[in-house]
């Protein structure tokens, strides 16, 4: 498999020698310009889905983008490459926020990204109604298990909807978003209908679908979808995006994605 | 392209003989143990769709089948070399019904296929409430458009939900459907939230969906669903069925399809 990020622990930037790495942290590089994030190897690590979160997205030049559920801050760091005005990363564990907040130090992107350690609920306090022209979301994909309830760790809370729910994200999303304002998430494919149901109820409309299979012949693992506010119904089923052409090799149009991130 | 149906107008078989095609009739053989079907050139010639949804409906021995919206009997046809017990195909349009009553005898199937020509709304006249194993429909795709209405013909009220809609589609299979018992739907893609809402009111839990692209690099244009009554929630996205490997020349899967039908 190719190696998209190479730890660089043994060759520490001038940058990174200005912050303190806590135990547990490590630099990565995401070979897109030179950014980097601060990871922490006990806490949720990014996976290819963010990547594919952010490609998947339309961003305008000078759109205003809040990334609800941000964790260590990865899609306010791809997104910042575009020619947005500005990206406000919402996350509500202080561990992952606080990685976040000194990966976007660490990259010099203290004018373009902002990381708030809150409750997307609260998402009121900081914005107008209406004010947001992209929302993306990678949210918690697991429906709460009460068997996990007694085990609640970052971990858990990244995976599993404990502290936010897909309602809760719609809500505030649709909060933010504009007329005509998008929203990007990125889910588990047997949640589609109901993601749908709630949807009706914050007057987004469900334009796109792109399903990710790990391979051409398998049943879809995730699914990529775009909601406009106040938009007209109109959706359209993209052809999946296929992760492997072979075990381990990745397609042509992931590279491509990772290229363009 | 690979013509899977021959004319046969010019040799017409002893069977046929004791039949009488009507103006712009023809028969055409379905290269499937000889079965053959009656089709007017001027009303709903059966497509590709017909033949995707058989393949995609699992049929165990002994079910008993309703085909709703049955057209010229395309699908009892097809589904006639299953193990099933009975299929009966319901037709609303008497021209259509007339074709699919004589393609039965032709194929001297009386024993297993039945036509009847109604509503399907009124199939509480000819069944017993959950009575059936399976229920297939390859309904109209298109929304009533006010503008054709002046224009009702037969093909109109075949591609258009003139006579009945997704809504009475659903509401009859579930009427049908035994507890467990399976609905086999084929429709367009930019329909299944519509298609789901309303199958909330029935009973009628969506298991599986399987998009068609026509190459596998388009955007879906049909989507075959199965559904299952009073089941639990559990979806699974299939990988898609793509249709050409190239302008012109089909899959491989859909060259099996037709081997196997």
């Amino acid at each position: 498999m190719i190696n998209f990020i190479d730890s660089e622990n043994k060759n520490i930037s001038r940058d990174l020698e200005k912050i303190l790495l806590a135990k547990d942290e490590q630099v990565d590089n995401l070979h897109i310009n030179g950014l980097k994030i601060i990871q922490n190897k006990k806490m949720f690590m990014f996976g290819i889905d963010a990547v594919l979160l952010t490609a998947f997205a339309k961003v305008k030049k000078n759109d205003l983008i809040v990334d609800l559920c941000s964790g260590n801050g990865i899609i306010p760091l791809l997104l910042s490459e575009n020619q947005c005005k500005k990206i406000i990363g919402l996350e509500i564990q202080s561990g992952s926020a606080n990685l976040a907040i000194r990966s976007v130090k660490l990259n010099h992107l203290e004018d373009k990204v902002q990381i708030i350690n809150d409750d997307i609920k609260n998402v009121f306090k900081y914005f107008e109604a209406q004010s947001v022209n992209v929302v993306t979301c990678n949210p918690p994909y697991l429906k709460n298990n009460s068997a996990v309830k007694n085990l609640v760790d970052c971990l858990s809370i990244a995976r599993h909807e404990i502290l936010c729910n897909i309602d809760d994200v719609l809500k505030s999303a649709s909060y933010l978003l504009k007329p005509n304002g998008r929203l990007y998430l990125i889910h588990k494919p047997e949640r589609i209908f109901e993601i749908y149901q709630c949807s009706v109820n914050y007057n987004l409309e469900i334009k796109r679908l792109r399903f990710i299979q790990p391979q051409i012949e398998k049943k879809a693992t995730m699914v990529l979808l775009e909601f406009v506010k106040c938009a007209n119904p109109g959706l359209v089923i993209e052809s999946p995006l296929i992760v492997y052409k072979s075990k381990g090799e990745y397609s042509e149009e992931v590279l491509e994605v990772y290229k363009k991130c």
